[in-house]
């Protein structure tokens, strides 16, 4: 599986000189993200591409090589799968869809001629329908979308869809959202599947924290098996998707995926200790905080919000959850007062806003913040702003020294409205260091309530 | 009603040349929106502020005085409503905070003070704990957090949250969300509260979209029999918190509001026509949603989704919120397949990569659009875009021409990742150009499922 991530040599078929093609856009990611091993695209009569050097096949390609990427049309796949065992690839990667996915009769016959070669193969195939993997560390990547380089971090995902190494990749790097070890799109699994790479990434001491999106699961037993024994190790974060009738339909439509019912996956998944999303912004959501927040912490919450409001939509959100916001401990109280006019109360939620005007904005967070994490009735404290200019100070300098000062409370922070620009501007600053930013206190508290969950399991 | 958002003069109680104090602010604010009645800072000493002549006390201001607002110390409130009755005001906005919401025995005391004067009162009063009202078309707010001008257009908003007025206008404003109306920050409703914001807004022509944030409602069947009203001319969404224990406790300490069961709010809310907001971020979905699209479309959808992802994720959405995705008529399929390779299907939802591999992004989503809209089986169309460099044209263009064409079709779109600057332009572009915007497929069917919803109730 190694060789899908950091091959020591690559060979692209299907090489091209149109920058619109994926065969054009593989080699420039490679250029571009400074991969260092051997890169051979392969094209019958260009000589030179991205600076490399291109062979007509791989039988012209000089020394070992590792693995293969094959954009070519559907028609010639088959011919390529045999041109790379006999040239003793280990990894292929088949870009090209229209196998199972077309759904028509060409589509199916190809589909089951690559099952006939794979019986026998010597390599380990990833698709058709597969763009490929990421890995930031290692300068790889197979996408065909344009990649600028990740922040190199924990955090891997995998499933059956291109998005993960082209837009949501470009979403979690411009974003600045967590740092990344490895991103798989899976395709239609007509091999490699979701059971290799939790394998994989269960035992790849790179990656801490596992993403897995699925339209449908291969072997639904082995893989609850083989994912109870990776969540007992590393936070693994499961996306299922197929939960309607209208939606398993799709999936077979995408990925030629037949899904089941969502009701034994539910059931299934809770027992084996995964984190299941909801949807594809709480699957974020979960791999952002599981992968700032190492600590495992408890379900006792503090908030402390600039706004009334959010103190009241976080006590929702609280107890839909599972989640508590005990009381303040006496000695917390008085010391929260001190920045508070006189008829201001101080309790848990802490609606802040009268000690912001009477102590100022920097000295109310810092004082009210550092309160709280030194309070013991607390595992976590979400930190509620809006980004107004009366509210602006070096918010990130702040919640920086704060994980510093209690590496083992869990501490997030939710951005109620504000100006866009700030809130970019303020977003990429806490989560370089390392608190996780979320846009309403519903979101925040519900990643908190699984890690209090995962923390648990584990106790 | 109206003279709290657009009245001929207005007085600040509390002005300051400290640029913290919201007395300071509010003026400011004033001056930097061109609100073009008569501005009376009120201060013992001060001459001049923004420009403006500062008087002394309310009897030294010149002419008529038709709103008055106060932030002053809670102590000095009371004697503040006195001076307004005396000069005649018609409208007081009291921005101060620590009443009801203290919890405090001075803080009830000097609420049961206010409570006894309003009694007899020849003026209107908003608050106390109200950030008060802001109104782009008059120029007019009394903000304390520093305001731009919003873009103007037929939404209102209101609550009991100073939110509103500051860091949630900041978003809309920066995001482009919509075009506003009337927002109005109702805080602790001692006098002035939903039920005559309803009324007002409801008849107010520059009106025609309400959105309505609930801790508890003082007089439900009274609010429901008007909310049934309005709801039968403008949408009406809501949002109510409160809907935990704990969050009526947070309630209890922001306003001093006592909310009801959720239960009850639930049932007697869809009986009157409203549309319920799940939480802060769907209200403004909604909002968002029926700002834009004022055609009232069915439940019939086709997503045209540049990934295989969004369409699974689609349809699993639109069976969750009761919407049906139909199949293509037979002349749609025609058509749409003109621009898709002879082995791709075209089905709905349309997963449109071969599409734009082929012909090219441009004109695959235009022509995918265009076949979509001119079908008679669906009543909406959801555009899925990935904002990666290779998707990258002229959009918000495309949609722009497809709104003119197509005014009786609902035109959502869905930005499931991509680079974060070039989200954010693309948002701008698309709103302004009328066409709602969503992070996910989920988020964008919901409120479709909304609109078409709130059309069965009107046909």
């Amino acid at each position: 599986m190694r060789s899908f991530f950091a091959p020591r040599s690559v060979a692209v078929i299907g090489a091209s000189q149109t920058p619109t093609k994926a065969g054009h856009v593989i080699v420039r990611n490679l250029r571009a993200l400074g991969y260092q091993g051997a890169v051979h695209p392969i094209h019958p009569t260009l000589e030179r591409l991205h600076g490399y050097d291109v062979r007509p096949s791989l039988v012209a390609v000089p020394g070992e090589l590792e693995t293969v990427v094959v954009a070519v049309p559907r028609e010639r796949v088959a011919g390529c799968l045999r041109e790379a065992a006999a040239r003793g690839a280990r990894a292929v990667i088949v870009v090209t869809a229209g196998f199972a996915d077309a759904g028509d009769e060409p589509g199916r016959a190809l589909d089951a001629e690559l099952r006939g070669l794979l019986a026998g193969a010597p390599f380990r195939m990833m698709g058709p329908n597969s763009i490929g993997t990421l890995s930031p560390a290692d300068g790889f990547t197979t996408s065909i979308t344009s990649q600028a380089p990740l922040t190199q971090g924990r955090v891997s995902f995998f499933g059956q869809s291109g998005m993960f190494a082209s837009g949501l990749a470009d979403m979690v790097r411009s974003e600045a959202r967590f740092g990344v070890a490895r991103v798989a799109c899976l395709g239609n699994k007509l091999d490699v599947d979701e059971l290799d790479l939790l394998e994989f990434l269960g035992d790849d001491p790179r990656t801490g924290v596992i993403g897995g999106y699925f339209e449908g699961l291969r072997d639904g037993r082995r893989f609850l098996e083989l994912a109870r024994r990776v969540a007992a190790r590393k936070p693994l974060v499961v996306l299922k998707s197929g939960r309607s009738e209208l939606g398993r339909r799709a999936a077979a439509g995408h990925t030629g995926t037949l899904s089941g019912e969502d009701a034994v996956f539910a059931g299934a998944f809770r027992q084996a200790g995964l984190v299941r999303a909801e949807d594809l912004e709480d699957f974020f959501d979960l791999l952002e905080g599981f992968g700032h927040l190492a600590a495992a912490p408890g379900g006792r919450v503090a908030v402390v919000s600039i706004t009334g409001l959010g103190c009241v939509l976080a006590a929702d959100a609280a107890e839909a959850s599972g989640l508590s916001l005990p009381p303040l401990s006496a000695g917390c109280q008085a010391r929260m007062r001190a920045v508070f006019p006189p008829w201001a109360p101080a309790r848990n939620p802490v609606d802040m806003w009268a000690a912001i005007e009477r102590s100022g904005v920097e000295a109310a967070y810092t004082h009210l913040a550092r309160a709280a994490l030194e309070d013991p009735a607390f595992d976590a404290l979400v930190l509620v702003f809006t980004l107004i200019p009366e509210a602006d100070f070096d918010a990130a300098a702040l919640v920086a020294r704060l994980r510093a000062e209690h590496p083992d409370k869990a501490l997030a922070a939710v951005f109620m409205g504000g100006e866009a620009e700030r809130l970019r501007a303020w977003s990429l600053a806490f989560r370089r260091a390392g608190v996780p930013v979320y846009p309403s206190p519903r979101r925040a508290l519900r990643v908190l309530a699984a890690l209090a969950t995962r923390a648990g399991l584990r106790s």
